[in-house]
């Protein structure tokens, strides 16, 4: 079960360990994602050299790797921290930001499933269509134009094929691991108009996953979180600038009684 | 003319369109810029290999290249999305940040002009005297330290010469074909204190000149949006930090009854 | 004496002749940092390819090196920066994040420290100590795990040994030569949960040292005025999220008034 308990016992556990999440992201949101990363109650690092990563990984309790702005020497980065986070046992988590775009960003996220067996693979449902069905093409640059809904069934395939636990975030958020599956309803719509929110969400599951190995209840925490963070957020907010600013701040002081009041999550049948 | 009707006009168009900008821009602002985009309603990507420009480029409605952060592999994939564009009649807008204070900068400017043909070039002063008058050592870092009115006769041998509409920024804006100029006065000073503006008025050109062909009217719709979101910010702000906060609120709830009210924007003679 | 006046006085200086400050700094602070360095009066500039580090560092006033996201290429700019500011005169400034953590970070550090003889080397305990002493896996990704206090003696032989002053940034800041040492008091926990808000030290560190040529009293003056701009933000703030933001209109409005009521600097016997 997913309960405001739950949720809560997760945060307190990263707030006590503080776990070393290692990130391999994109040039645009290093900075929010850490600053998320703080917040919350982990220790964000972002190495990318070939030279470091598997040193690094060795080191953490999560690597976040995300695709977001690619390059031939950050693949090799990314598919070397990976293999070396699994030997290690170190959960991964990927985000393919922008998955069916380009044939680069499809081909990537392709061989990170293949090659690093992510625990975790989140994505908007344009990305994980695009993964699931080898069909690039269907995503506008990186936001979709799918509702969540639609990326359900193909994300239960993807899960059991890739033996991972898949999160498709949209309006309504759905973590499966292929059998079971969660829905999540909370969040508000000026989320999509901060830049990198769902990169966040990945962060996140980066930090939840270090602390709870059952990845499904993990990640249906972490975006829990996301959208109440958002939601108390966004009652302060007067457009996305300030919804930042006060996001984070949410992440810093949220806290067991307002995830009782606004969690919105339910097992989804069959 | 350019009224608030028609610098709303466009803005309406962004918001209902949510054409894809495709930036290839500096890592200082990557953040901020896809911020900016999100708020006025674009919807932004950042792709910089050179193994996806080309296909990022050719789904994009508008290319953005600015050159703040540059390094040999970036020329080079500048150079093949800046051509594909042209391909693809997708326009480019040129940010030549630092041009002048470096030969690198100053040479690579001159390659993209020359090369990519930008439909819109806009840079500060000192910028734009760099390009046109081959005379590198007169730019202090990414500032400039000329009054955008001494460049005005060069920007419009610069828009002659090139085929392309090009803005210089600063206390006023001019913003000229080389025939045709505009001149907006919007805008407050403390915007120079936030690092980065200078690239988002060049992303905002981007999302105005993917919903209007008439580049100089789009140009000067972008710099009035800049400058009066700027006005709506400063009157909240108590310093850079939440100017930059205000900034894009402002870009995303700015209405018709503002722009009519702050707009000041008239034809230069000569 | 560090006093009142004195962190003032190159406050006035740098607000009047906004020094130029070369940065070749990591991905995650570029923004934060130039922000910062905006807000404080300095003109920051980030430019990190080695084909045009050596001419851009011959027109700054300082040159701020920080190795939080190392590759290859860039620790080979860094290096040619380095040695073209010493050829210059530029004070250098070295931000060793994450030495310790990895040997690329524990090697680069070393490197950078013997072949371009930084003036300023500021880092947190951890990343000091693996400086001095040579035994990596003592850093926990990029934060400390060591109290200020535990590497002040190391620091003072890095000093003598570097020909550097050592800055380590805790709870309290203790600023070395090696002889004599100056100890800051100003500042607030929550500060560590904003990302990269030690870089914006060492980004400081160069503005002060741009106008100061006694590094000793640049750095305390610096450390000094992060300590203070940060205990005004936390009065207005509810999270990290806002610390931030209220940190940079901090650094912007700060007079010698709040400088004199705050000020906690007092020289360390022995």
């Amino acid at each position: 079960m997913i309960t405001a308990e739950t949720v809560f016992n997760d945060i307190k556990k990263i707030r006590k360990r503080t776990p070393l999440v290692h990130n391999i992201t994109n040039f645009v949101v290093m900075n929010s994602t850490a600053n998320a990363l703080l917040c919350i109650g982990a220790s964000p690092v972002m190495a990318h050299a070939r030279e470091e990563v598997e040193e690094m990984v060795a080191i953490a309790s999560a690597l976040v790797i995300n695709i977001g702005t690619l390059s031939g020497p950050w693949v090799e980065s990314m598919l070397a921290a990976g293999k070396a986070a699994v030997k290690n046992g170190v959960p991964v988590v990927l985000d393919p930001v922008g998955a069916g775009a380009t044939t680069l960003r499809t081909e990537t996220a392709g061989r990170l499933i293949q090659e690093t067996k992510p625990s975790v693979i989140r994505g908007n449902s344009s990305e994980i269509l695009s993964l699931a069905e080898s069909e690039p093409g269907k995503t506008k640059g990186v936001d979709s134009i799918h509702a969540s809904e639609s990326a359900l069934q193909t994300a239960k395939r993807l899960a059991a094929e890739a033996g991972s636990v898949v999160v498709v975030s949209g309006a309504s958020d759905f973590i499966t691991d292929g059998e079971n599956t969660w829905r999540v309803d909370n969040g508000v719509d000026m989320m999509g108009k901060v830049t990198g929110l769902g990169c966040t969400a990945t962060a996140l599951i980066g930090a939840f996953a270090a602390v709870n190995k059952d990845y499904l209840a993990a990640s249906a925490h972490a975006m829990a979180v996301m959208g109440i963070a958002g939601e108390l957020a966004s009652g302060k907010s007067t457009g996305p600038g300030s919804m930042q600013v006060h996001f984070l701040d949410a992440l810093y002081t949220i806290g067991r009684s307002e995830i009782g009041e606004k969690l919105r999550c339910a097992a989804v049948d069959g």
